[in-house]
């Protein structure tokens, strides 16, 4: 396992780092800078799908570990993506329903290692995250999934509900947790079985809500408005587990 | 609310902090000095339990504020503690059977939070956690735990085990989490309960262990070892509230 963050400053080593196959998370572009090196780079992250942002030359300088930038910084993934492919390879190699996570832009590193954790404890087959407004495979999202990501893949999609639909043909159903469905323990939730866990503040966007089967409630008995994140996914994943149990 | 750290330093600020019935939850006083006022800021917080650390100076430079420090930097806590008949009183106040957690050691200050906040919206009456080897109420607790902190009370106790001992005395029953234990779904949780949460790494301490009247398995069908202790203390305390609620 390789924890540390890996950041990739200079033209050159992160030209490199995009032909190489690596995938970049983010790309930070010297505002205004128009060259030839920086377009080339910009069309290979737009290529390869990394969000690219431009910023005042004060940000980059802080942005950049040896101060050698020349105009840009690459953030890489600690880890590799896996696809969706490899989840439902999994299933079938364990002879299970296929079991995911979709998780709906978790911003915490912390929040998305503690689920990628959960995910593997409670046997799913994989997590799926959004490419933007969300947290990616981080060496602080390594760290805290414990190992956990060296097992379960993880796979970041341009557009959650298109891979809904997708996943939907393929005999998914979808649940996602809300206060205002029905209780979890009154619902069906075994079968092949997506858990959409929601943004730590904003809940489940609308769009993907529209795109679940189901609303599920955790019972809440007391004074504040929602569990964490991580908490949650827990509670809800271990429900899906109880029902799969009692039935196998 | 309020999230602001509190740190106080130089002798009579301490002193007067002590004397005016805050809760100080660690005192650090320059190894060495022997002179009045110290040794008197070392009674009181013997006496009211706070933890005492002797620093060379270049420590206690570091972890004073305003570089003022005398000799003497104290940590308050950020919220004050509750009392154990507290708990007592919310759950006959709620005509409930008493539902205490117990925190054998949780070190994270984020853990903390998330387990105060799945203890509030489990319905729990309190949360007690140990004076020695784990994090206190700070501001990073208090955050986390999404306002949960003003309405849940926690104690801060000495002794763990000999409080065990006193709440069976008055019909508590507790459960433990620890791979060995039986499944988690074929124990009988329901009644005046007390969950006893494990340290991140360690665990439930063999000691807690033994105090216990049942061990709960969480079902772990992954590769890595076990979840987040925050993750667990949820699964574990939704377990309690399904059977709880069945029965209700």
């Amino acid at each position: 396992m390789r924890y540390e963050e890996s950041v990739i400053e200079g033209r050159n080593a992160v030209l490199e780092a995009f032909r190489s196959g690596k995938t970049i998370d983010r790309v930070f572009l010297l505002k205004g800078c128009q060259d030839g090196p920086i377009l080339t780079i910009a069309r290979e992250a737009r290529k390869q799908g990394s969000l690219i942002q431009y910023v005042p030359k004060e940000r980059l300088a802080n942005l950049s570990p040896g101060g050698k930038h020349q105009g840009v910084v690459a953030y890489a993934a600690a880890y590799e993506y896996a696809s969706v492919e490899d989840m439902f390879a999994l299933a079938k190699e364990r002879g299970e329903d296929p079991f995911l996570f979709l998780l709906d832009g978790i911003e915490d590193p912390h929040n998305l290692g503690a689920i990628i954790r959960t995910a593997n404890l409670a046997g799913a087959h994989g997590v799926i995250i959004p490419k933007r407004r969300a947290v990616g495979l981080t060496a602080v999202v390594a760290k805290t999934s414990a190992g956990a990501l060296n097992y379960t893949p993880v796979a970041k999609v341009s557009n959650l509900t298109a891979v809904m639909e997708e996943l939907k043909e393929r005999g998914l159903w979808f649940v996602c947790a809300d206060m205002d469905g029905q209780p979890m323990y009154d619902l069906e939730l075994t079968g092949p079985m997506g858990l959409v866990i929601g943004n730590e503040g904003n809940g489940v966007s609308r769009l993907v809500r529209e795109h679940c089967d189901m609303t599920a409630a955790i019972p809440m008995k007391g004074d504040i408005d929602s569990l964490n994140a991580s908490v949650a996914a827990g509670v809800l994943a271990y429900e899906i587990v109880r029902q799969r149990w009692k039935k196998g």
